[in-house]
């Protein structure tokens, strides 16, 4: 283990660039991965259109064996060398810990499809879902981290306004059905039939595929759609008033040792 | 009276836990209540849907008798031991005025179809209305006390902006209907009828059953889509203005302490 | 002269009792006009409902009759009392221009059709247009004050949105008519007609009566959708900013003598 | 050259009369050109009406044909005199990255078309593009500046939102295609495809082409509407922080002959 050691370090900081270290194979290896994640999620995407599919279906199967094996071996070095995380360094806690953390789950979800598929169900769909990886290079974004702190910060006001919505959405979806299921029995036929109504009316998404017919049901739903107007000029304001606050931190934190050019007294 | 009145208190303050005291058995009532509504509410979206209600109809059946039971028991409790709140201690002009009270009166709703509905239309499905009930916990949210605290205070301009709205759909709908009526008799026969594409079009759900089909008519259709936004943009704006405003004298509160900068004296 | 001038002087000031005077018969007679317009519209929306008009016909053209008499007799008495306004106080320009300002031609236009609809078209639902007269009422309602305030303050922001809006749906439409012309000549014959589609794509309304069906056009279609939404998040923007400039500015106004209580010196 | 030079100076100055000269034939060719470049966008749309363009062809024709002259014209005198401009005073480097320039490409756009229109596919239409030069007038337009301005500011913010919603649109509209493409193969046949939806639910545009009609595809475009309001109350938060802050910064400005509380200096 003392040979491997230095090895493995320099694995686990080649795969990790994003956490400071910054030498050419670590920036390299990184936008190779992010690369190759856009690509494969451009594979699937073309691959869907049965056109694209039947013309290029060698080259996109080929080119898919090629990036899962990487993934693959990606994958492996990473639970290999996340022992050097100091959060995972026990060799099987912290192993199974890293391997059941969000951003290794996403991995995982990744490749593993493409082994389980033969036969079964096609889910190799799912590599799309690496995409979420793409997130990393958040971390070198400053807009990004101002927008998820102001949304941490306003969370428990968000989320309470998503709890009213829900609660709404049970409440009018109720007397809706009630008001409509007659008239209407094979759209608002249910309580869950009648929501899906509901969440395209509060939305103001308004498909048209539902939508009452009854002068009692249009009523309720001319008030819902501007009660979900309203309902959701709450969170725009609370996100308008954290961006302000952040804002202002910022220049109150930028202007705290401010002092009169003049006297010298802090002001 | 004497014998029954320390029983009758304590049955008030079980009922009306989050009201200070928090004994065991005051929390595990109140929960217990709460996880009643939300089944019920469960129960009455599920047994809407034919086919589970065919399979499961005689839980159902059980399930709502027993928690009229208990609905019913809450009521007459609640109803006796009311007299205990200052507001409602005279025995009858305070019960009354308990019951006329708006959660007495949705605890009503919730149990009275049970006793009417029988032989009548099916109303059992108003125990949905309970879900109202569930806001009682929102003593205990402070985001959504926060969210309350700038609606409440916004009030005014917001009752505005929807009275401004209420008047222009009536202008418009009136205009449409002029407009609209001749090419279209069957959807925009009358003002009313009219009005249901108008809110549609000034809250941007957009069903699409009805618009209109002559030129004047749907130039009218997009100035009124262009309205309705910038009139929704007016709650939005006045919200966001009154969260800043909120966060501000939370600040201005938690810096009261701050001194004269002339004599040093505490402001 | 001399002998009407007293009375002329009354009926003016009770006409217009919401500029200062509020003697008891000054209130009813604002009162009874504003619900009189109240009742009209209500009237013309229920006459446009066939069923509902059939049956109450008579009632209608009666109590129109006794409205247009009572419109009339106001319109007249205000036409001959408003020279005791200074503004305009010569006899016959002062008249003209009264006869001119915009509050006197909603109540011109809502009597008008009345005696112009003798076999012609039937105009009276231009009474409807009266509603705006309710707008006075706004004068007693202060928060209507402040949103007016802000919306005339933010006035060339607004406008200038409004024109980029413009000049976006105009490009848009003409790109759309090259893209989607020859798939769809019935719904996208004509730049005009294209331009329906613009501004239920830009206001999202999205009827769904006219939808690209190309790729080009989808594609298209999916941008402007999002450039729509962006382009109204910016009048929002404007409105919230100007909320909270006019709030801290009450704040300004209202702390803009205070003293340190305990040495006097102004802070 | 040296002749030329005068004269080429003027020409510089009375096509760029806004970048500070304002003598009367500027101004006058300023208006002009903008008035022809309106009324060349108003015959664009005009002459997309079969019957307009049926009746009034020869005009139609007559005008194109004249205007086409002049901003070929115009063009050609931009080019010739843009070297009076420092940037662009290479003869022919600097020439060439004139007609590179965003406004010179316009231009060109604007009246190549008429040239290449012989026989070929007819793309006259993109005189239309030449609207963008009235933006020029926007140069004038204080409220413009502090929109364009205030965007400016929060780019990066604004960017980073569009780039998250197409990574959602992405994601989204993969596990929809996987959810909904055995039910509607017509519909949600591929990821492109279901990306049409995907636009339609994130904006709330809902044109109702295209829904989901298997429960599991409700319950994700459910999901997907409200988490695109939520989405959309992003920009708007920040555009609603970037006025208050442009505000605050102009007032900071008025105000900044503010003196030192403790010596009295001017800061």
């Amino acid at each position: 283990m003392s040979l491997l050691y230095p090895f493995r370090t320099r694995v686990y900081h080649i795969l990790n660039a994003d956490d400071g270290g910054q030498t050419t194979i670590e920036r390299v290896t990184d936008w190779f991965l992010i690369l190759l994640v856009l690509l494969n999620a451009a594979t699937v995407v073309m691959q869907s259109v049965k056109s694209v599919d039947a013309r290029y279906h060698p080259f996109f199967v080929g080119f898919e064996l090629v990036s899962m094996y990487v993934f693959t071996l990606e994958y492996a070095l990473r639970v290999w060398s996340c022992v050097e995380d100091r959060r995972y360094q026990r060799p099987w806690r912290g192993r199974l810990a890293f391997v059941l953390s969000p951003l290794a789950l996403i991995d995982l979800l990744a490749i593993l499809p493409f082994f389980l598929s033969v036969g079964l169900v096609d889910l190799r769909i799912l590599r799309v879902v690496r995409l979420l990886r793409v997130l990393k290079v958040a971390r070198y974004v400053r807009a990004l981290h101002v927008i998820g702190h102001v949304i941490r910060r306003k969370r428990a006001e968000l989320l309470v306004t998503l709890g009213v919505l829900g609660l709404m959405l049970l409440l009018v979806s109720s007397l809706m059905y009630i008001i409509e299921s007659e008239a209407q029995p094979d759209k608002f036929g249910s309580i869950p039939d009648t929501m899906w109504w509901g969440v395209a009316t509060l939305t103001t998404v308004g498909y048209g595929d539902v939508f009452p017919i009854t002068p009692a049901g249009k009523l309720l739903s001319s008030l819902i759609a501007v009660l979900g107007l309203g309902l959701f000029a709450i969170p725009t304001g609370i996100l308008a008033s954290g961006f302000s606050e952040q804002l202002q931190e910022q220049h109150a934190a930028e202007a705290k040792f401010t002092f009169c050019p003049h006297c010298g007294h802090k002001l």
